[in-house]
């Protein structure tokens, strides 16, 4: 198996799994950098992500334009992906979703806190990109070109994951199943949140420390293995998994 | 296929989508406008819109009664659909639901606004029809005549959408992938507008260019039709779809 | 099919109902009048609701004894049906629950009100009752004799339901299919008023004249025998139902 | 079938039944004392609870160290069981779990207290160890060594479970189905605690008597085996029950 085969595998893995997590629903969306080229990446045609197949995957260049002479209807919002990919060459893979539990931090100003250690990667708090600061107040919220894909991603900065007001959020790893575990344990980490706040205003976040014990991810460790796999299992593409690390 | 099996075809689609994402349980119902005649309308027989098939599909006139001799029996609230299409030359299509997330609206003050983009559909403040307000506290709060789906037609106005005080909800829609995904997307925005007023009174709800900016809907669009799609096969009807645009 | 046969039937839909519904889980359960003899009632044996066939269903003297050489364990808390039964010669059908929604109003002297059509029956505030008042400190909360389910009956008068005080609720219906859909909807009305009461303290319970207008239930009706047929059909078994009215 | 073989499929029982019921998910992990050697404890290797099979379960000496020259991969975590088996001699079972309802009361100082009858085993305030308290803000929150298994050990006391900061709790029961019934209702106490809470401060949890009343749990009286079988058979693993009481 090629790297392409590999990393075009191991996208429709990551559609399955955040539509069976439910964290996409009939929209949301998932790339990988090309492996072989890094001025391109790999994303599916206009599709929900729970129907996507390997044929369905799509090369594009990072400003967003179709690479060949694909004819398929590509995502109106790819532009998130390629913004992310041009601004941190070392972000292998980007999520965009519309998480329904993550919404309610994009519109206040209370910001969103890593306070379990499943969602420890967060790092911090979260950023909000509300496209309307730049863009004005007659968009309709969609990042459907260049510009508004290099503002979303300087908003991201060097963070693992922003939200967007109104919208949803988008989250960039090193790996696509890092970004994948990221994106499963954000909307979790949103209700618990918003949960202890209610019990009480003094809710404790994760320490600085203890956030940055876990940057660094291996995706073969076992412990992050059983979860990929798990979760593989469940949305019923395990025959794509490829070779057990 | 003409255009009046097309329509059938199409309300069972979407009584199936709507009872699959829990928009509709045991009661609730979608209509279409009969495509060759706008002085009637289609609507299954008094059945859970789970269960209906295309030959459960009747035909009414706008004031709510049975054409032909079909001796089935109907919804009590078909007056609901009747009312609406009879006040709104341009609707084609009608769903009533009793959607948890939204009864809160209806029995307090505090207006539903849109504050994600995939309900920018809703416009505005969605208003609520309180049965007791012109036919009084002695009713069931069903709509069951031509007096009660007129009264709640004049308060939908307009718009796409009116609250039912302890009841539910009627939309109106172009088309019905356009009302199906208004359907669908009000109890989300329910939920998530009702989570940011906890998390802070001065939440972001979507502003009027940001709502104005979609109100053409095109059911052929790629971003459209991968929705209708995607949530026509998780309800196991996509033998129905038809051709793929 | 006779009476008995017949009222057998009815009590697995029941039992595969509630628990596919989600009413109740492990625990919980649902009886009827014996057809032939208001003296008696029929109950499972020990056994959770979704695993309920005909061959488990036992009958039982109003004071919770076995009739016949039956030596199969029988639910510890059988008194609720018999307490009820023995003080309501109309009531014919019983559920009691642990519906997690319900149970809050059970902790506080905030009263559970109808707020939503689908639950008018309920009729009023919901009365509590807290085993503690008369049996002291020192039970497990369970309704585990005769005295017990005689309190119980008190407490719920002539109303359809009763909240238990840490444990769950008990209602009575005139049907079979009447207290279940009782049972179905009494949790979302809990949920619905829970988030009523966040959104505004002013928020419309039902009228009066909203609550009476639906005491007579007709388990033939279209719009409930929708509903029955429905559910009976999600929880597999639509070869029960008998023959369609 | 020996002490061991039944003991294996307890804990594959065990650990099917806790993914089913969403008490575990790619985490978490469910252990029993070994039938035969007091000293020893087993648990599957690295593997999401789902997933588990006989063939999975590897034992373990008190202090987390792997018996024999089974090479496949351990739970990182392993020192939550050891540790508390060697506490506790007569705790005969253990469940780590991430569930998601009992994670605010870790992160705030308001106390989870048993408030359903169903929960009564918890037996007073759930007490909640911060790793951080001994071993600093520097940790990844893991329990992995015997230094953190052996303090979260002294945290437990003589309780049934204690709540972990930032990360989810731990339980111990005097057999495997006492300590998964705790872990299946300890979620459900916590969101009925926390909704009480939201209607009124002055909710009642259960009575010093009321919690002591339930203590002695007997597996295989048919109230407690009516649970476990019922769980068994939506798990899918009915088959490993072995004989019924």
């Amino acid at each position: 198996m090629s790297n392409l085969e590999r990393a075009i595998a191991d996208i429709v893995i990551a559609n399955r799994i955040l539509a069976h997590q439910g964290v996409v629903d009939a929209y949301g969306h998932v790339s990988i950098r090309h492996p072989d080229n890094p001025e391109r990446f790999l994303l599916s045609r206009s599709r929900s992500p729970e129907l996507v197949e390997a044929r369905d995957i799509m090369e594009f260049t990072l400003d967003g334009k179709v690479v060949g002479d694909d004819r398929r209807p590509p995502y109106l919002e790819r532009f998130i992906h390629g913004g992310i990919f041009e601004a941190r060459p070392e972000v292998m893979a980007v999520v965009h979703s519309h998480a329904e539990e993550t919404l309610p931090f994009g519109l206040t100003d209370v910001p969103l806190k890593p306070v379990i250690h499943v969602a420890s990667a967060i790092g911090g708090p979260v950023p909000v990109w509300d496209i309307a600061e730049k863009f004005g107040h007659e968009t309709n919220l969609l990042v459907t070109n260049t510009d508004h894909g290099r503002d979303l991603a300087k908003r991201l900065g060097n963070g693992k994951v922003t939200l967007m007001r109104g919208h949803g959020f988008a989250a960039a790893g090193q790996t696509v199943q890092d970004v994948v575990r990221l994106a499963v344990y954000l909307p979790v980490n949103a209700r618990v949140m918003t949960a202890a706040m209610r019990l009480s205003p003094n809710f404790k976040a994760l320490a600085p420390g203890e956030m940055e014990g876990r940057n660094t991810f291996n995706p073969k460790a076992p412990e992050s293995w059983r979860a990929w796999e798990y979760w593989a299992r469940r949305a019923g593409v395990s025959d794509l998994l490829g070779e057990v690390p």
